[in-house]
């Protein structure tokens, strides 16, 4: 922490907030300069609210320099996180694909995916069970009898399931059918929920929120890690911004920093990233080239009578060529799809 | 719904499109212009997602016409919405003040406020129990003991309660405690939530996603409303952009539009709005000059020392001092404080 | 300046960044933490790039401490400027009406409109000679023939003159023809521009860029100042967000901080920032209320057949209502409309 | 253009808008639904402002359906661009990476680098003579001296020049030098500059705005195509969002868009993209593997003393095993380096 003087504090302001910073337990540190003096702060700064100081007088500014984020941190914890599972492992040297429909729609249409995706390498399926629509009367999906379907399609196939939890009521149904747990946009903080899940025995599948900081997700990770679940799959999916060519704008950018501040794996999921079925492929590729841990990707063996997202979904054939095209890029990458 | 055709769009193209929206039940109106076909459509367009035909050969463009929100809007609901409470009525022709402390810390405080505001014709308090924090290390509300201090203010005092419900789990306890039920930021399509609340006997006030569209924010009092409360009340509180000058960018442009498009009182939250109490005031004045139904703000009797948002909370003599200006204010304005 | 340090850091990589600042001849002050130590920097950082400390090993972060606006800043010029013009002058106390057409369109409609305007104490017009236009194929203004006509307006009635100036080459005929320079949204950071309008004899409107920082803001008008033209006004006129509810989303919570960080006048254009005419009159209340200088409006005899931003502009009787409740709200504000 | 009619619009308010199309010579095709009337509108939309309709009473909304840009799209051109320049070509099918130092320091590093680019198969030079900075107390470059450093490593080595152009008072000048002229972020819309570079005989290439979207990007490549020069080059270097974990956010997600409705190349800079070297490898694979034809890029020999950018400038070894990379991920891209 940091606190920067007016260019006019008086010497008797200066001393004030020395005095508030000690009665804080913390140890402050003035440095006189040409113009103003700054006054850097050392101790146990996370666990007061030093924002008070800055309404103190001759205060002009406070700037802060610790990260709040500890468990999610790279400082504190050098080596990559693995998220291990009975199918497969997320994390850096391979490039894991988890692919199927936006929601459960019926068993057949489960069963015969994961079926046709185990026959291509693909070992987890994505399907929702309970769905947030930003509408009351759309679609909200079939709920438990969506996880029936679901652990059905696991015990007769192997494949691995990667599922949507919404709320508290739903999450031991959700921890029992789930490989791994997925925290969706609209709910990066819902801290209850992230308190739940921070109890559950499965890997939770973070999603970055709409408008979300690379610090506040870093956050959120934390609330599950805190709680004492460290298996942390961080997942990008589009922000909003002002820009309108696709449906979100697709933060590829985060990738690097979110390798260099955390040891967390982190995912993208074109689909809701663009939205536009024709801009997946681009942005799949792009996303291994950058140094993603995997992909988060929906396909449909009929995706014009999706009941969801039919728009930004890939055909069986346009996802079978996806895979073949992000096979051939991740040998000059050395990494291994699975 | 409008679809666009590619200017180079065939004839057979075009007739897989009538095709594909008279199978769907609805009408196509076909017209052929200098460079393009646009077709419109007519019928019940919100019971299906058209966004499929997006992909259909020769479509260049999908465009949506009508407005998903029924409930909460004002084409179907011309008359103006008033909140009616038992210390208060919330609606056009007055501005509603609801003040108090970020969140309940001790019984004494929330009594010594409570009693001065009520002293100084403020109505409502508000308190949170439960608060949503970005860090799992900072402090998280008294909860259901703050509940009771809250319960025991209005009886000692007659002032309503406003306060946030974060899950499902504690909603019959903040209905019961609560006059108006608040729905936090990052709870705004939490849509679980919001289908309990739509069955509580309190009025909601519902604040503004960190970066929701006026439609998603609608959308979100309609799944309020489609469950059967028509109480509810907007709140404006800041948004996420680029802009850094303070902590979220208040949109006050947001008035307008939403008394156009919607009958729903709005509030303003100038607290979190600016996140510096020196800009509050003005923003405060601005609101009520803006058509703003009430505030929604942060006081506290020892601001910097508050447990949470100290550096964005008015002090007593501050607030006294903007009720006043705020009183002068509504007179040619022809709005009652209340 | 603030270097922070990896808490793995070693004395010999905190030594190297002290031995790097000491080069620069700055001071550098280390402070060790618990978990890491941080080096203050004080000298005259301005004149170095030390985003090279960043890269250095053991180097964590950078942080700027220091305001690179000097003569645009509260902090070295106390108080108020007061931009004087020949028929009025723009600063705190008063609140100065800039109406006209978006652009010139023939003499005998500015000449109607200046006339109108002077006989309701409106004594400055705005109207544009040049326009920027998003498309080529647009009105792009009537050019010196504007100009002449201005001129003619102001020697008839009396009436100042704010026009825009979108390049060099007419810098000399738009100098000669305002009584205010305005620069542009799209040219806020045309440095060229700023250097030129540096020499000018005539004040200068600087608009806000679309998605400006308050800090970009004002290095743009520490262009023109460190030029020597020391008359600036700060106009707002709406950034570029997510939101879609308007235009643009005209930030009002911006005045409160330009008021605290500079000592220039700011004046808020509601006709760019909200796109919509009906949303004009709410936003322009607004503004006054919040401390704002003045506006910049927009305002035409026939606004359904103006050749540019007719929806977003008043028609005569709209204005004139809008400037008796101007009127009436400055009184409670101690304000006085000019 | 399409008029959505309020549901509770008259019939003789329907008539009165037809009637107004009508009147401004283009075609209204009236769909009367279930809730309310649309009117499709056809002819020359173009060349009126038909926003005057969404203020005739009974008008809900009015939705452009049309693209403004014309030369730019491919709808009206299907073939993608090829730029040729005297080095080389920009265009699909090859991966044109320029490279050089921010600004012109001095004629032996600009000769240096240029001999080190071009041995390595690097046919273009970036470097700005000119340079847009946000202080005006920062380096502003060389000017035509750096101008004159430029033509003597382009006559030395053979290697082809990108500078930027600031005003139109220097076109001349930089039109001689370059052979490619660089139009700044900053610039993007200043619509004089686009003028006069649409009158110059050599390429330009159009960085994107801080906050354009991508139809105000075609348009100002519409700005130069309409002036009569065809060889347009788009840059996208990172836009302007909430997001803090790099200087700007690089939207790798424009390229398909991009690809989609346009037929101009498009590179990508990832220096300005991110702002910090760790970052940049990563977002060059990335941008190769979205679909980009190349990239701008800042490398230096001595980047931790460059006048300029030096924390997001590469080094001369660091950009060598980034060419390495690049090489080897073109091969299953089926693209060439060049």
């Amino acid at each position: 922490m940091l606190v920067v003087m007016h260019s006019h504090a008086t010497a008797d302001q200066v001393e004030q907030v020395l005095g508030a910073i000690r009665r804080m337990k913390l140890t402050p540190h003035p440095m006189p300069g040409a113009t103003r003096t700054a006054i850097g702060i050392t101790g146990n700064v996370g666990a007061i609210d030093p924002r008070t100081l800055e309404v103190l007088p001759g205060v002009l500014e406070l700037i802060r320099v610790t990260k709040p984020y500890k468990l999610a941190s790279r400082e504190m914890h050098e080596a990559d996180t693995y998220v291990k599972l009975p199918q497969t492992t997320i994390g850096p040297g391979t490039f894991t694909v988890i692919a199927g429909p936006c929601s459960v729609e019926n068993e057949d249409m489960v069963l015969r995916t994961a079926e046709w995706l185990m026959a291509r390498g693909v070992r987890l399926l994505r399907a929702g069970a309970f769905k947030p629509r930003s509408s009351p009367y759309s679609f909200q999906g079939m709920g438990l009898e969506g996880l029936a379907i679901l652990d059905k399609a696991r015990r007769r196939t192997g494949i691995g399931i990667v599922t949507e939890l919404m709320d508290t009521d739903n999450a031991d149904a959700v921890e029992q059918a789930a490989d791994i747990i997925q925290i969706g946009t609209r709910n990066m903080q819902n801290f209850s929920l992230l308190k739940r899940v921070a109890l559950a025995s499965k890997p939770v599948l973070l999603k970055r929120g709409m408008s979300a900081t690379l610090e506040e997700w870093l956050m959120a990770a934390e609330y599950v890690m805190a709680g004492g679940n460290y298996n942390v799959v961080l997942c990008e999916r589009g922000v909003r911004t002002f820009s309108d060519h696709s449906r979100n704008t697709l933060d590829l950018s985060v990738i690097p920093p979110v390798k260099k501040l955390s040891h967390l794996p982190i995912l993208v999921d074109p689909s809701h990233g663009t939205g536009k079925r024709d801009y997946v492929p681009a942005m799949a590729l792009a996303s291994l080239a950058a140094g993603a841990d995997g992909l988060l990707i929906e396909v449909h063996p009929d995706p014009d009578h999706a009941l969801s997202d039919g728009a930004q979904t890939l055909s069986l054939p346009g996802f079978e060529k996806l895979l073949e095209s992000l096979r051939r890029l991740a040998v000059p990458l050395e990494r291994m799809l699975n």
